[in-house]
């Protein structure tokens, strides 16, 4: 594995060669993790998605190479900046015969720093539906790849005072926007769509999911169409990623949604560290 | 614009910045270009691709700047020998928040020059029909973007003895190769799969039909599904793309297939050059 570490200070400085399969053909993974004060946020949850993404793709990527490589990076991070955002991008590296990638492909790693984007309100945000359909290959579904042209196209499309388009799938659901993973209630019980069928599996939704169990709260699967949002069982909406954590949609579509029970809880657990190795 | 050239004899020296899009989310578009003698074939047509493709994504590229470009990088190339390949590689650049693309990208084009790959045997080749779906966005149906990971994940399980894999769509039904276009022999009449709905719209099946369209002939466009290739109104099926010209396909899945009717004319006419500006 070739490691590429591009510091803060020095965005412009490193390359990647044009022959790198990542930017021919998107052949490989990323992950955005939050670094506060020089460490990194669900660091294991990051590394455990980008492993499993590496395998589906059959990319070698070795847990006992990346954490260690994440770790040096962290290292050399400013720990006295709240947030940054560190983010790792994995490629089969280069070779092949055009799409067909090498026998043994030499993955390269590149992990750089970058300041963290602006936090939205924690009192919610605006968010539209998107015109860009999802399409999900199930052989690719959950895995962070860097085929991401469908979520580019759907942010385009996101008025100036909103914060997130959200993506229906094949059946016109709404699956997830285009950076966050959702969380609904509905009919008094928390939900999210099912993990089998989103673009990318939220390492955030599992991690309030994870500290929802230890409270003895149940987070269902199943789809939510958008009509279901201005029902009465409809209990409110919330986006989670690894910057923001959990955060509720005021007004979809321009339309006003109702803020969630237990609104409180699930951003607590969302901001709740969870130990890392 | 900003315009790399990376010549034959020094692929591994130029470099891309980490920071581009093309790189981070396959936000980006390419073409590959069969240069003889110094010659790009079908050059309008695979500009005419990249511009299409290039307003289907909002990327700013203007002809009057590929066009020369292009040109130029042609002019450096060896005139002696036969078969190159240029590819245009295309990205929005560096830039925006996230997935949120700049407001006024500055795209990169990168042109690189490779060997030409081994021709495949005239008389024909095997494929296999992959289990890997294609899944074809309708917003991005058509255009040759650098979301490519399917193509590289069928690419993976073509064995050795076989040219191709073909990906089915979401009806079960023959869609194209995975760098190959298609066409094929249903009643007498020569058919090729509905063009609104390929992942990426071939240069060669147009340029084929140009060539028909000259004698008469008719391309219809029609679903193909795997167990009409065994039926007696079957009539064969052909690979197409910039590269190869046309190739019979002998064998799918390891039955045989009849080889189509006409096969010389379409053979010949994809051989035929065109004019180019």
């Amino acid at each position: 594995m070739i490691t590429i570490v591009v510091p803060e200070h020095q965005p412009g400085e490193a390359g990647v060669a044009v022959s790198d399969r990542g930017l021919a053909y998107g052949d490989g993974l990323f992950e955005t993790i939050l670094i506060r004060c020089g460490q990194p946020q669900l660091l294991q949850a990051h590394c455990q998605r980008l492993l499993e993404g590496a395998a589906r793709l059959g990319i070698p990527l070795r847990e006992d190479e990346l954490t260690p490589a994440v770790r040096r990076a962290c290292a050399l991070m400013d720990a006295t900046t709240d947030r940054q955002v560190l983010k790792l991008l994995l490629t089969r590296g280069s070779g092949g015969r055009g799409y067909r990638p090498p026998a043994e492909p030499e993955p390269r790693l590149i992990i750089s720093v970058t300041p963290a984007p602006p936090a939205p309100p924690e009192s919610g945000v605006k968010a539209i539906i998107s015109e860009i359909p999802l399409t999900v290959n199930p052989m690719l579904a959950g895995i962070k790849s860097l085929n991401r042209l469908e979520q580019v196209m759907a942010s385009r499309s996101i008025p100036e005072d909103c914060y997130e388009a959200l993506m229906c799938g094949d059946q016109g659901d709404l699956r997830e926007g285009t950076r966050t993973g959702l969380l609904f209630r509905w009919q008094g019980q928390w939900w999210t769509p099912p993990r089998d069928r989103v673009a990318v599996r939220s390492i955030m939704v599992a991690h309030v999911e994870r500290g929802l169990a230890r409270e003895g709260i149940p987070l269902r699967e199943g789809l939510l169409y958008p009509e279901q949002c201005w029902q009465p069982e409809f209990g409110g909406l919330l986006l989670l990623n690894s910057l923001i954590g959990a955060i509720p949609v005021q007004a979809l579509n321009g339309r006003e949604l109702p803020l969630p029970e237990q609104l409180a809880t699930i951003v607590s657990l969302a901001k709740q560290p969870e130990e890392f190795r």
